[in-house]
């Protein structure tokens, strides 16, 4: 797959009331001026209910947050690849520690999407749980240490390590994959530090969604970002 | 809450591909052309992703198929009441055979609902779960045996006294609830044998979504719900 | 049925070391002991792997923590009704907050203990959800405010209109259903509070179960429990 | 860890009928027979409740069926590494298909058995999938392709090349895990064939506990295990 992209800021909206409907869509306005400023890829992953206007309303890729490993038919409630791809994803996060996965629909959610030309982001809890997702062949894996999410301290601080040795697992069983960090980024030193220790970008959500001035924020991560 | 149906055919589009995307929009604007025709209430439930743009094209009550019991926060791939309702929706199904939740959730999901001004639609599976459902004071129950969804078998003839029944039990706890049932409709006379036994309407899905002519089984169920 | 027991003290050993294997068996006794002395039942709800010792060695009721509703076949790691049944336990909680079941399964699993004559004592998390519970027609709800548990708090004080309320609303419902009540509960005070708000025993677990002398604190606990 | 058989012949009893109380003893002491004739290792899992029967008295290896992925604790309900140990079990089946585990899940389970010296058993659906739980470390891996399960159509006839290429990509990443594969085995062909793709042992469930006769099946199935 060509379209990949590095260094990529991925914004996780989650379920904030500063990430739901109107708010969404000026949040993915100001990640696309901080774009279109740096160069550096900024990509956001709103609710299902936003992502058809956002994906209409900017040029930054824009991702699901999760989908369901299901095809077309009898499954209310559920999320189909194919509908957050008609509503203008190009790709999913999977397997989020607020919405984990079991093993089997891993796998399956990852092919689902592939079938489809979706870009598969497996999120993963360490670096052993990191190899086992590397093997299931996603473009994009992103290591969040569970308990530092939304703490505002950066993995790269806490658990260096954990970076550094995903980073290097991973290459051993699948060098395509991409490793992105998140869990804590609040500055764009965090995002300079996460790349030095050998991610390819960083997964972030309250850091940029709850910040005063999240424009600068993304602004601030990208510029650290290309600085690289 | 004045704002109450009935007689109320609710369109549950499913995961469906017919009803996905361009196809669900298609879909919404027949059914707003059958109500036109008849003036019977007809509502639907699509995907999460097509909530906003159908929502925003038709005049009809447009509903999401689920809301997960949560508050605005961190629930990264889950569905915020929030979000369905600014994306338009004006209630949700909750608790379908295909998204079944624990109990403190429904009444949990229903609390939020209602905290928005969101009509529940909750789904039970025979009489005696539907008066304990009731108990938690949803605006509408949706009773669908499991075993006949999808059949083309209506549940007005495979299993009359389930209606009858769950219509007498629910009126004793709570006499505002109102009775939709569904499972195997796919016929006029389906709807008005429902409406006959006790129920106020019916929720259907591949009866309608699958048809050959969505339209022209949506005017039937229409023509035959307005006649009672 | 007429094997049921009021006052009933239950406890629930969950998943603590101290109430797991040879410390379990320990506990029974000990539970065995105050009741021999004070006439008032106390029941014990030790782990799947404990049950079948502790009912060949004690001659108290022995429940167990949960069960799945399902049918002896295919259900790799499930609980069986018929072999907690065959292991000597008189009846199941279900539904507890550590192990919350969807609305049909509570149904589900209430009808399959029923079947086999064992117990269903179904929790609950308030008095709503205990009204849509006593539809069911389990044999007790054991009403447990969730942030209670495992406070040292007892809901008698902290919110004793949970007790009365839920007290007065499962009468109108199903006056057949003998009402519980949990957390927070670690003095014989808090028995006889909750017996004097309507409750008819109490499910406890951190109170005995980490309690310094465990013989004693039950002991403490039937004795208020018989006074009433 | 030196205790490790091969082959090992694992026989699941599921929660059938016939593999639940005093008819689980039974079977376990038939398996203890048919190993004491051949001195091919039989295993046996049955459900929580028996294991401390079971394992008191025969001298086969015993597994539970499942484990949750919890510490000592406040777990009502969950199935605890230390109390299948102290029941006598020397290891556990994890993620079978009836039972499958989050990925994160998978890989604290395994931790958390091997904390306790305890076997991790874990099953997965196909090559990539067993490739992925390979990198987790367990000493067993059971393939078993869910669509054969139960059907007496042997994955080593139905899908040989899920054997072959499972047994070649683990050894890869993991030549420490032994491959165990399962599905539709009834006779004792089907354990020869499997063994010479590449297994080291099968996992069968129906195929005994179902059968007319489990000791003759269990017989053949050694014999042909101790012939290669």
């Amino acid at each position: 797959m060509e379209k990949l992209w590095t260094p990529l800021i991925l914004v996780n909206l989650k379920t904030y009331k500063e990430g739901t409907g109107k708010r969404a869509l000026d949040l993915a306005k100001k990640a696309e001026k901080a774009r279109d400023k740096t160069d550096v890829c900024i990509g956001i992953a709103p609710q299902y209910t936003d992502l058809a206007t956002i994906a209409k309303s900017v040029s930054i890729p824009v991702f699901a947050q999760h989908i369901d490993p299901i095809r077309p038919g009898s499954s209310t409630g559920h999320v189909l690849a194919e509908a957050v791809k008609e509503a203008g994803a190009i790709g999913s996060i999977i397997n989020h520690s607020e919405m984990r996965l079991k093993l089997a629909d891993i796998d399956a959610a990852i092919t689902r999407l592939k079938e489809l030309d979706l870009i598969p982001v497996a999120c993963t809890n360490n670096p052993k749980v990191s190899v086992s997702t590397a093997a299931l062949e996603p473009d994009y894996i992103a290591i969040e240490p569970p308990e530092l999410i939304g703490t505002g301290i950066p993995v790269s601080k806490a658990k260096p390590e954990v970076i550094t040795e995903t980073a290097k697992l991973v290459r051993q069983v699948n060098p395509k994959t991409t490793i992105l960090c998140g869990a804590g980024i609040t500055k764009g030193d965090d995002v300079s530090a996460a790349i030095r220790l050998g991610a390819k970008g960083v997964l972030v959500a309250s850091g940029v969604v709850k910040a005063k001035d999240p424009y600068q924020v993304l602004l601030n991560f990208a510029q650290a970002a290309s600085r690289l």
